[in-house]
């Protein structure tokens, strides 16, 4: 007789989810997760620079005067509209027919992998990337394709065109290309152009995830890719990062075509985005000055950007090697090879109490898991906070090293 | 040479997804989206009903007072406190480690099939279900048993029994417990105890989707399967019916084993369910009595399901078989086998400016495709709507039966 097999006690799961846990990594951040910590870990933004008020006369405002903001609903058209005049702004030419509001640009993201890639497909990446784009390929199993990235330069598109040419057709490349999580640095222009040809000629769609690209501290900033290429260029945006993550709302730009299919996907996932913050966030941005906003995130995030310069440079050792980020809210620190940055961080998170995360936790290929990297976030806190946490890891990493 | 053939044009997609379109009836509902229309289509809660001054003063309360309302942030401990009370109202005990906040129950949903479905596995379901729940499943494109459905007592558990007996072991059993969509109907206490009896003998995990418990409209409301079997019932709530659709909060109660993997599948979808929102919610219920606005929504509900059975028993045709709902917000209206609701439908548009679903919509089985049935709603229009809506509906069907 055939014996099924399966777990007596419990539920029987798809079998990509039996591996999902939570990683030594996320053990060790959320034991740290506890007030006096100076945490340069997560990728989060300055609460103290939430436009509160402007989001207060917002709130009151639409729940007076909108009865629909309760209610199950369609896109908020006006928003997408605001979302055009957004992306005009960096220089993507775009249509309200080709946006698709989202919860977050994680959703976008996880929408538009769910469209493209088969189980067990195959997709192309670079070796070191954000570790919720990781979360969202795993559940496919698919074949990693991964190439490099150049610190100065960004991602190595010669090793891109080397796989194309070589027959690899990945159902996208997936580039992160202003202000790279974790890797600090954003894409040059002569690399924008040659990734988006090459997306062109063999017809592979890059998905570009950018949250970060409204926050550029150089007099140039350079438009994202999908503004050199319109067709093959899926655009991934949010509010998180330039006005509040709490809210959930983010944004595809995506050919028309699309729009349908990514709906149907989208209400499987959650029905509507929400359609009170959707309304509060339009309200705020017709009332309020967007770029003002922006102006004083930039400005605000620069001076904590060069706080970190300066005490990595006043604090950490000579051997350690960092690039100043033109975009973003990211430093990538590479230490000597013999430094294992996991065991630093339950030493600093012990003795310093402060947190960084561990190269080891962005790596998507096993030849390359920058176990002597880490990722340092800016925006979160304070300059006196940043120089304070990054003085007390320069000193673990001096005492270390002798 | 090999040929890698796909398309010239487009992005290659998914093999499920090239199926994904805009049904017939979607294209006639979203044509139909108009002022004027009187609509029995969605399951809308009535938008007058909203506690929208309670909303208020908590959404001013949460933003003044609390910086980390637009942060991101870990699941709202006060809240899954609150949903823990909540459930005992229903009989269900449980604690707040059994908790996982969502996006909406349809999130919820979503990450339980996720989790729970290989590509090319086994579900169970009724023959007739909420098309939300097609759209969670098709893209793993399982093998689909179906059972029937009885109108007065609900999914006919002999039939479940018989599969399960025969072999079939599904990665989990639907079932809509109370005020089924469409079907209207609620589980006697006799099957609900008999379900999860399978659920237990053969360790068959049952998703209950609940939405509608909350509204019920008789002395005695049955508790939830949930309440019958705390292990082998996977619960799915929502305070999209209770509260309001747009906030987008809802919530699984689990075996606390699953919370950590649940997370995990919920991290990828969209990080955090809305922080703001979650603790807008909150505010409201420590500040305002969700009883006494429970007891309000089943009070007019009721009125508005008593005026619809009333306008149906005046104006539709004696050969019509519906059964008056202990809950819920739908009826499940049975024509004449030669009726097409379909049809019926675009000539309502057009003729009478009154819309429903008709019951294809909801078809998982080739063998019934309800094709001479309509779902109507009776949350959304007040009892004059109603009844006017009803009159019209009923006059056409009596002029074709002519």
């Amino acid at each position: 007789m055939f014996t099924v097999t399966r777990p007596i006690e419990e539920a029987s799961l798809a079998r990509w989810a039996q591996k999902v846990k939570r990683s030594q990594l996320q053990e060790i951040l959320f034991a740290a997760a506890k007030p006096g910590i100076i945490s340069f870990a997560m990728g989060l933004p300055a609460p103290e620079l939430f436009p509160v008020e402007g989001l207060m006369k917002a709130s009151r405002d639409v729940l007076a005067n909108d009865p629909r903001a309760l209610q199950y609903g369609p896109p908020f058209q006006p928003l997408k509209s605001q979302i055009v005049r957004i992306m005009a702004e960096r220089k993507v030419s775009c249509c309200e027919e080709q946006i698709l509001i989202t919860t977050g640009a994680q959703q976008g993201l996880s929408l538009l992998v769910r469209l493209l890639l088969e189980p067990g497909g195959e997709i192309l990446t670079e070796q070191m990337v954000y570790t919720g784009f990781h979360q969202v390929f795993e559940p496919y199993e698919p074949l990693v394709l991964s190439v490099p990235t150049d610190a100065g330069t960004g991602i190595d598109v010669e090793a891109v065109a080397s796989l194309l040419s070589k027959g690899a057709r990945p159902a996208f490349i997936y580039a992160i290309s202003s202000g790279h999580n974790p890797l600090a640095v954003s894409l040059t222009h002569a690399k924008r152009l040659r990734l988006v040809e090459l997306a062109r000629q063999y017809r592979v769609p890059v998905i570009e995830d950018d949250p970060y690209g409204f926050l550029n501290y150089e007099e140039v900033a350079l438009p994202p890719l999908k503004a050199y290429e319109e067709k093959w260029v899926f655009y991934v945006g949010s509010f998180s990062k330039i006005l509040t993550p709490g809210l959930r709302v983010g944004w595809l730009v995506v050919p028309e075509s699309l729009i349908t299919k990514l709906s149907a996907v989208k209400e499987a996932s959650d029905i509507d985005t929400n359609t009170f913050t959707q309304r509060l966030i339009s309200r705020f941005l017709e009332r309020e000055d967007l770029d003002k906003h922006l102006s004083r995130l930039r400005r605000e995030y620069r001076v904590r950007r060069d706080a970190m310069a300066q005490a990595l440079r006043a604090h950490f050792p000579a051997t350690a090697k960092w690039a100043i980020p033109d975009d973003g809210v990211f430093f990538w620190v590479e230490l000597p090879p013999g430094v294992d940055t996991l065991a630093l961080l339950v030493d600093a998170l012990e003795r310093e109490r402060v947190a960084f995360i561990p190269g080891q936790a962005f790596s998507i290929d096993a030849s390359n898991k920058a176990t002597n990297c880490m990722r340092l976030n800016f925006s979160h806190s304070n300059p006196e906070l940043i120089m304070d946490g990054i003085a007390r890891l320069g000193h673990m990493l001096r005492s270390c090293s002798k």
